[in-house]
Order: structure tokens, then C-alpha cells, then sequence
């Protein structure tokens, strides 16, 4: 080039030093480790372990010779379905105009942040992507810290105290329940609070519910679109309870008062990415369909997981971390502070430096608790609970009476056996001097 | 609401009046013609008439239970085979490394815009989606405007003239060949010399090949990566030529030299969208593969569309169209300007009151100049000749011999018939007083 010039500088610079996504990397990182050899249990990235349903391949293998251009918003016959589920299960009205499908919720909730204009608001510990999206786009971010007392919820007081001092209004909540990173939901009574907080600060709330029907007690999961209709955006999809992460499906159902929200970004998809892949979208009808073999697979599914979460949980705990059960999804948060004399005793002055440690050390892998935004120097981390043959251990589970009962340490040291030996590894890492 | 807002204030400067997709929209728009009875002829939306070859749908069946997710760059064996497919054809070195894979290149290039701070530069006419991304992003945009007697092609005196009287540097120039809009290609001599021109001003060029290979005779598209590989990037995809638009799946190839680009883009998918559709992926290592049977698709599919755009240029020119016999893809891009006194006459001011009309009066749907970034009382308009049974002429084709040889217009009346016919009607409308 006559005039040289690095290119380098004309990154944009809301998107210079963006890291790939933690969640992500991790999973490459113990890919490369396995490569050079090393037996890695990836406790990293929160990928469901267990198989999508047969009858939702065979749809897909069905429809896979669709090939035209779907609408931008989705497909009617999938939006209808999805609104039909919303109806009856929340029994809230809403339409197949008030559902906008995406490769993804994660990309969904991309465009919601480059849409609305007002800033982020999210409670730490957080989901690894809500912040990075806002900060690519330029957009404020504020926080609300809860604590390992208060079971990692967002507090009402916490979020009126936030409202009261803050000088900007119309904030974009997210609320994710149950958690990511926490593996607990919030009490139906916080809720209920929250919405009124949130009606009477003009909030919207982004609701994730993407782990709903993984909650491990049937029937408990409730959402805050109940008590927050007019401004709450119900979040979910494929990856989390039916297996289908790399499908890249997500869906929104909007109130009727955000239609002018739900129709800006349906025009910004179909300039960005002109819609969800068609064959996906006509698989996922079959998964919002009351059907008896999904009820079945949700009841092994959150078998497994409750039983298995329940069971690591005490284990951590017996190891010293503050750490409650989980309610739902496949994570724990233990928080390792108890330990801290120890760990400092060892140079590891950060949950970032005890997590490349417990790598390092016990070949497994783990996420600190400082990518979910939490304090440097506190020593929480997020276990992904998912290293195991999650076809199996349905199987099993199904073979196992009865169906309401817990799954006992047997089943889960055989079904399971890297996850809990994995958790093990982190424990007797823990009480080694 | 306590207090009351209204939120319609709440959406990004940067989004707001930004209308749905030109061409998603007019496709939206005749199908609801169509709901209240009429029969439209569909010559709005771009999209390949022909079916995805059977092996192809096949490979998405057989990786349909493929659940995991992806890498945000795109999985391995699928790099792999895109870079083995650009070396032996461009003869360009390049690696898994260097190949992005996105939910369809329209994704990678709004991701490449954010990512890329520096202004846009597309020649006009252009594809409706580049400005409208950047303008989302609050991009600069930066257009050179081109004429039929340059068969529509940017020439390097234009580029030239641009470079020296602008006060920025560093654009990204887009370049669309064979072009949707019009169809044509760019000479080789002005690769070469359009080349030149952005080494020394120190330009990325986006080189959006993805009507590749739609071009119409065979062996004759050349990419600008000969000329400067070191500054331009490569993208395709499956939409066009394979025919799998809803399928969304799109390629970047870059230089070593834009690596620092790529890993950038790489990291904003792993927070926007986690990567492509894995099952999608799959199936598409088997369109870059050399076949028998994708040549005797692409030679049909070539063999159908070149005869077709032949015959429907004529038809267009004898109306009173300036307009140039099309290289490839499936576009027409007449410019009824020496009918201008005539339009006039019937109270008609604007390429998008033409298009109008001609859809009121004669159902047959095509996209004014206007959406293209022309003047809008300049008469142009963009015919997608699209609206016919692909795989019945594909069929048809394969029973006509020589292959060698074009189509016939008896051919083309039974085979395209539908397409013929909205042609026809738009040129007896041109012609009646």
C-alpha cells in the first residue's frame, strides 16, 4: 500500500477489546485442552445435556426441503403456536402478531437493546451476555448487586432504592428466573412487588424464562408477566429445556402497549438477518404442542436435574461454599468467601485466578463468578451441572419408579459419574491445605 | 401507569422511521393481495426459484439430531471445506481460519459495518440492505451514483474522482457482482484497475459474490480477490445459487491481513447470536464439495436463467427500456426514462407511482429504482424474474439438448410462463397510451 495504515484503528470502539463470549470460550479453551491430551470436564458452558425429542428431529427432517425466505417476524403457523401455548398456560391474551421469532433469543434480545434507547438494568450475578451486547451498542448499563443472604434475588427494596436515586427512568430490566447463573428462581411474592415497582417507574421488563421448563418442581415456575402484562417481554426457546442449543431458536411475545417495540424490530431483522432458518422454525412447532412424550420428557429432564442439583449442592457445601439448592436450569453458585484465608494463603486473590487454579489443578472447568459481573475478589463461580450422557440418563430415569421420587446418589454416581466426580475434584481441592 | 410515558420516545434516533425490508415487504404484501383473492405475479422478492438439490436436503436430514452448539465462528469441517473450494478456484492460500460462517451473509455484513468503523461506499444502484444497516449503525454512507451508459458498472475514473475529493479514507466499498440489482457484471479490466485504486487509498472492499454462480456463462465470473487480496473480503452463500434462502447460511473468506477483523466479528457473533443453525452447517459442507451432480444444477440453473433474462431484456427493450442483456443472477433493471413524457402524462412523477400502478392495474409486483438508492424520478425499476416452477424447468431443461445451447422462447412461455406473462404485462402497459 502506497500509504500504509493500520487497520487495527478503525475498529469501532464500543467493539474494541470485546472478548469472545465466556460461556463460549471455555468450551473452545477444553476443546483445545482435549486435543493436547488432557481429560477436561467441562463444567463450562451450560449446554443441556439431553437429546432433543425424536418426534421434533423428524419434524425437522420433515421440513427440510423448505427452502424460501421465512417472514422476518416468523412464520404464522409457529407464532400461532407459541401464542396458543402462552394463552393457555399464562392465561394471558395475546396473539401470533404479538410473537417475533429469532435465530436465538440471544439475538433477539440484541436487537431489543439496539431498539430501545433507554439503559440496561440487570441484578448481579448476571447471564455473561446482557452487558457485553449493551456496551457493542454504545448503551449505558446499571447494576443492582444482590447477595448470597438474600439467595442471589433481586430484592424489591434493592430495585426501589435503585429507582429513587436514579436520575434516569425507563430502564430495560432483565429479569432471568430461573437463573443463570444461580440455578433459583424468584419467589412469586418478589414478583409481584417488582412489577409494581416497575409499572410505577415506567420500566419495560425483559423476562428470560428461558429455563421455565426446566424448573425442578413441576408446576412452580410462575412468571411476571402476570402481574406486569403491559410491560413485560416474555423471552424463551429451544436451547435450555428441549436440548436444541445449536438450532438457534428463540421466540418474544409481546403486550399489545409494545407493538411499536415488537414492529421496530421486526424491521431491524429484516435488514440484519432476514429471519429465523425456515425448516428450524416449522420443527418448532411441534415443541409448543401439549403432548404427552414432552410432558414425559420435562418430567425425566427435571428429574435428573433437580435430583442432581440438589445433590452437588450439598456436596459444595459440605466443602465449606455458602450455597443454596437450585430451583431450576443446570447451574450452581457456590461462593467459595468462607475458604478466603485459605485461598489467600495460596496467592489466589481472585475468582478468576481459583478458576484457571481448580483447572489447572483438577482438569475441570468452571466459569468465576467475575464474568456474571460479580466482584473480582469474591470467590463464587458457576458450575454447569451438564458433563454427562444426557440420553442415558433420561433413559434411566425412566426406568426408575416412581416418577415423583428423587433420584438417589447410586443413580446419579453411575448416570452422572463426570459431573459428580468433577464437583468432587472442586471439593477436595477445596479442603487440600 | 403512575406515571405515564409514552414509549414511542423510547426507540433509538438511529431506528426510528426504518421501514421493514424492501424486498422482505413486497413479498409480505402479495401475499396478502393474494389472501383477499388476487393472483399476483410475484417479480418483487429475489429469491431462486429452484429447489436445493436433493443430496443437499438430504445432508439436513441426516445431521438433523445435531444439537450442540456451535462454534461463533462456524464449525470446523465447514471452514474447512469453503477454504479448500477457494483456494483450487481463486487460487488464493487461505485456511479454516480465515472463514466465517454467519446466518446468512445479510448478518456477517451488518456485523462487519459495526464492526468496521470507517465510512460505507456502495455504487448506485445498490442492494436495498447496505444503507439501511449502516444507517441503523449510524454509519457513515457515501454512495457514487452510476448510469446505463456505463451499464450501470462503477467505473475507476469515478472511483478515482471519489477518492481524490473526499475527505475520508479508509471506506468500506461494497461491490456486487453479478449485481442484484441489474444483473450485470463487472469487466475484468475494472477489477483490476478498482483494485489499484482502493490499495492506494487504502480501502476494504467487501466483494459480495454471491450470485457467482448464477453467472450466466459458465467460467466467466472473476473475483476482485486476484487483484487485492490483502484488503478485500469475500462473501457468498447458499441463498442464491443453491436456492436455500430460508435456509440462512453465508461465508466470509478474509486475507491474514484482516484477521484482527475477523476475530473482532468473531467475537460480536458469540454475543449476538452464538453462531449458525449446527444442523444447517452440516448440510452445507456438501454444497462446497465438486460434484457431478451441483454442475449439471448450476448449468441448468445458469442454462434457465441466462436464457430466460435474454429473452425478457429483449421484450423490455422493444417496450422502450434502456436496458442491457443481464450476466447473471436474476435481476432486469430497465430504466423506462424515454417513456418518461408518457408516465408523465398519466400524473405518474416517481419510479415507486410506476411500480404502483403496475401492480394496481396489472398484478404484477416489481421494486422501484428509488429502493435502490436511484433518483426517485428517475424510471427504473428492478424485475426479479423469479416466479415460475424452478424445479419443473429445471427438469425440463435437463431433457433439452445440447445443453450447450440456450433455451428457446417456446421453452420459456411453458416453462417460465408465469414470469413471460407479468413481463408482458408490464410492457403493454408501457405501451398502451
Amino acid at each position: 500500500m502506497s500509504e500504509k495504515v493500520e487497520f487495527e484503528e478503525h475498529i469501532n470502539p464500543n467493539l474494541q477489546n470485546l472478548a469472545p463470549s465466556a460461556t463460549l470460550n471455555i468450551n473452545e479453551y477444553c476443546d483445545r485442552l482435549q486435543q493436547e491430551g488432557r481429560d477436561i470436564i467441562k463444567l463450562g458452558l451450560g449446554q443441556s445435556p439431553f437429546p432433543v425429542p425424536d418426534p421434533i428431529v423428524e419434524e425437522l427432517q420433515k421440513h427440510a426441503e423448505k427452502k424460501f425466505y421465512p417472514r422476518a417476524r416468523g412464520i404464522l403457523e409457529l407464532r400461532e403456536a407459541i401464542a396458543n401455548r402462552y394463552r393457555s398456560r399464562l392465561g394471558h391474551d395475546c396473539s401470533a402478531d404479538d410473537v417475533l421469532i429469532g435465530p436465538g433469543s440471544k439475538e433477539l434480545m440484541f436487537i431489543l437493546q439496539m431498539a430501545y434507547r433507554d439503559p440496561l438494568l440487570i441484578p448481579t450475578p448476571t447471564w455473561v451476555t446482557y452487558a457485553p451486547q449493551a456496551r457493542m451498542l454504545g448503551k449505558q448499563i446499571h447494576t443492582i448487586d444482590t447477595s448470597f443472604e438474600d439467595k442471589w434475588h433481586i430484592t424489591p427494596e434493592k430495585l426501589e432504592e435503585f429507582c429513587e436515586t436514579s436520575e434516569q427512568k425507563n430502564h430495560l430490566l432483565i429479569l432471568n428466573y430461573p437463573s443463570n447463573p444461580t440455578g433459583l428462581s424468584l419467589p412469586h411474592e418478589h414478583l409481584k412487588e417488582i412489577a409494581e415497582i416497575a409499572r410505577r417507574h415506567a420500566m419495560i421488563i425483559l423476562s428470560d424464562e428461558i429455563y421455565a421448563r426446566t424448573h425442578h418442581r413441576k408446576g412452580e415456575h410462575e412468571s411476571i408477566v402476570k402481574y406486569y402484562p403491559e410491560g413485560t417481554i416474555f423471552s424463551s426457546g429451544l436451547s435450555k429445556w428441549c436440548g436444541a442449543g445449536g438450532w438457534r431458536l428463540g421466540a418474544f411475545v409481546f403486550p399489545e402497549e409494545l407493538r411499536w417495540l415488537n414492529n421496530t424490530m421486526t424491521s431491524a431483522i429484516s435488514e440484519i438477518s432476514s429471519g429465523t432458518c425456515t425448516p428450524v422454525q416449522y420443527a418448532a412447532i411441534e415443541s409448543f404442542q401439549d403432548r404427552d412424550y414432552i410432558e414425559e420428557y420435562t418430567d425425566h429432564t427435571r428429574r435428573v436435574l433437580g435430583s442432581l442439583g440438589g445433590y452437588l449442592s450439598d456436596m459444595l457445601k459440605r466443602s465449606g461454599a455458602d450455597i443454596t439448592r437450585p430451583d431450576g436450569g443446570f447451574y450452581l453458585f457456590p461462593d467459595f468467601s468462607p475458604l478466603k484465608d485459605k485461598l489467600h494463603s495460596h496467592g489466589i486473590r481472585s475468582s478468576e485466578q481459583m478458576c484457571e487454579r481448580i483447572l489447572a489443578e483438577t482438569d475441570t472447568a468452571i466459569l468465576p463468578g467475575s464474568e456474571f459481573l460479580r466482584p473480582p475478589d469474591e470467590f463464587t463461580a458457576r458450575v454447569a451441572y451438564v458433563d454427562f450422557d444426557g440420553e442415558q440418563a433420561l433413559d434411566a430415569s425412566k426406568d426408575t419408579h416412581p416418577a415423583s421420587k428423587k433420584l438417589n446418589a447410586e443413580f446419579l454416581k453411575i448416570y452422572c459419574a463426570r459431573t459428580v466426580e468433577g464437583v468432587k475434584r472442586i471439593c477436595d481441592w477445596m479442603k487440600k491445605d
